[in-house]
């Protein structure tokens, strides 16, 4: 399978080391990116070879079998748009973005339309450029897929494969779905991160200064980029609010317990917390526990 | 230093370790728990020698030099009324307790009031119990040590010392201080990746069969043990509404700015909790990089 990735930051440049490491044929990979720097960049960290990358979109894909848009959210049906004028009929598009359902609305507004399935691998980080890119991030990552149900079996089996490959479990839903779950999931995580952070550090004790793991680990995704995330943000408005929303409804629980110093409430509500958390299975690791001893 | 260790969960465990290990004469440490399970648990598991348990506070503090308290917050002062009538009169008394105020208050009217320095080790997890306890917990946390103006300077010293040797940083500051420090970087934080928790699985959508990374980290302490959280929130209250409520302002500030679709707003807001957060210069480490690999 001959795999185009177009557009080389942290899942692009991921994407490369991986392919790069398990297909080392000089064929096997093309890489696009707008800027030559960014290309440069990521032939000096040995993330592809000098010969697999192209300053044409054209250069990139005219031989492949997967086209992988790896840019930011509102950028991606304009260039899937301009993939499929020059890529081969067998071709399949796919990318890598948090929203889903916008992005697959406006593709199918193109002549990519037929062509595209939308991905969404859950495996960024707070790091961002072609300079974070590394091997093993999609490890065990969760990937959802969003296929639309015009698209063929093989198509879709061939997108899944890929992303099985590179370690991901996958999952498929609607965009609807997805949009709705990462909303959750993702997108008010960051939101509320970045309240913390903003609440925390302006205070004038400066508490920050003597914060622990855990305000590091709670605030951690609010590292993240913000022209990138605020593009996410506004690209799934409608969901990010309602789970704004039933978040604050939760939190105004917690507030009020406290208030009337109703202690039994305050246990019962941490405690749910504890034990679904611990139902979802995400409590430990050995990598986790390292970390925690610090 | 001869040292007692009163409570022999996560933290007291963790500190009978380290003592252990630098300190392998069985004279150097006692350790005292209310159950014989407990400490029998503790020998079990390496955590001391049978010579250096005893199920009397008398008999484990009797030639001590440092009694370190490590049971929940509630039953601090009592102990340490407990210790100081049958401690040599040189040893001092200090805790681990994540609220100092009213601890510091109610200590200050028993016997142990000369001889008691509050501490507080910021190194805990979500783990609880002798069965966690691990050499290492303390490397690079932050303790604050909250001594009243009275304290001697060799006492504050001892305090200071054991703390240090196991590999705290040091900071002091007044038990009402360190209440709303702690308040903003560690007791926020618990209430909303509760809350959080507890808004995401409860969805009908079941979004948290999905969560990477992201939502894994923001809510892990809400893993924390929900009794001594909840009695931790009593003790607090004060400090804890009054950070939720500013929280909440910070909260209500991105769901405006997304509500209008100010997106240079919504930017800017990400932006500068990206740039605070970065400032505290809590974003990395190698086996943070490790962990969000998985």
């Amino acid at each position: 399978m001959k795999i185009a990735v177009l557009g080389v930051g942290l899942l692009g440049g991921s994407i490369a080391l991986e392919l790069r490491r398990c297909h080392p044929s000089p064929e096997a990979l093309r890489l696009w990116a707008r800027r030559r720097e960014t290309l440069d960049e990521a032939v000096r960290l040995g993330v592809c070879g000098a010969e697999q990358i192209s300053l044409t979109v054209e250069g990139a894909v005219k031989n492949a079998d997967l086209a992988v848009i790896c840019t930011p959210p509102a950028s991606v049906a304009p260039l899937a748009e301009e993939v499929a004028t020059v890529m081969p009929g067998h071709c399949v598009i796919t990318d890598v973005a948090s929203v889903k359902k916008s992005i697959v609305q406006l593709v199918g507004e193109t002549s990519a339309s037929g062509r595209f399935i939308g991905s969404h691998p859950m495996a960024g980080s707070h790091d961002s450029g072609v300079s974070s890119a590394r091997l093993g991030l999609f490890k065990s990552a969760t990937c959802i897929i969003t296929p639309s149900p015009l698209v063929s079996s093989e198509d879709l089996s061939r997108v899944q494969t890929f992303w099985e490959r590179l370690g991901c479990r996958i999952f498929t839903m609607t965009p609807e779905d997805h949009d709705r779950v990462v909303a959750a999931i993702s997108h008010l995580p960051h939101a509320v991160a970045a309240a913390l952070v903003n609440f925390v550090c302006t205070l004038p004790e400066e508490p920050a200064k003597f914060c622990g793991s855990g305000f590091r680990d709670t605030t951690r995704v609010a590292g993240g980029p913000s022209e990138m995330w605020a593009e996410i943000f506004m690209l799934n408005k409608d969901n990010i609010l309602a789970a704004l929303s039933g978040f604050a409804v939760e939190l105004e629980r917690i507030m009020m317990a406290l208030q009337k110093e109703d202690v039994a409430e305050i246990t019962k509500l941490l405690e749910e917390a504890r034990c679904r958390r611990a139902a979802i299975g995400i409590g430990r690791s050995a990598d986790i526990k390292t970390m925690e001893a610090e």
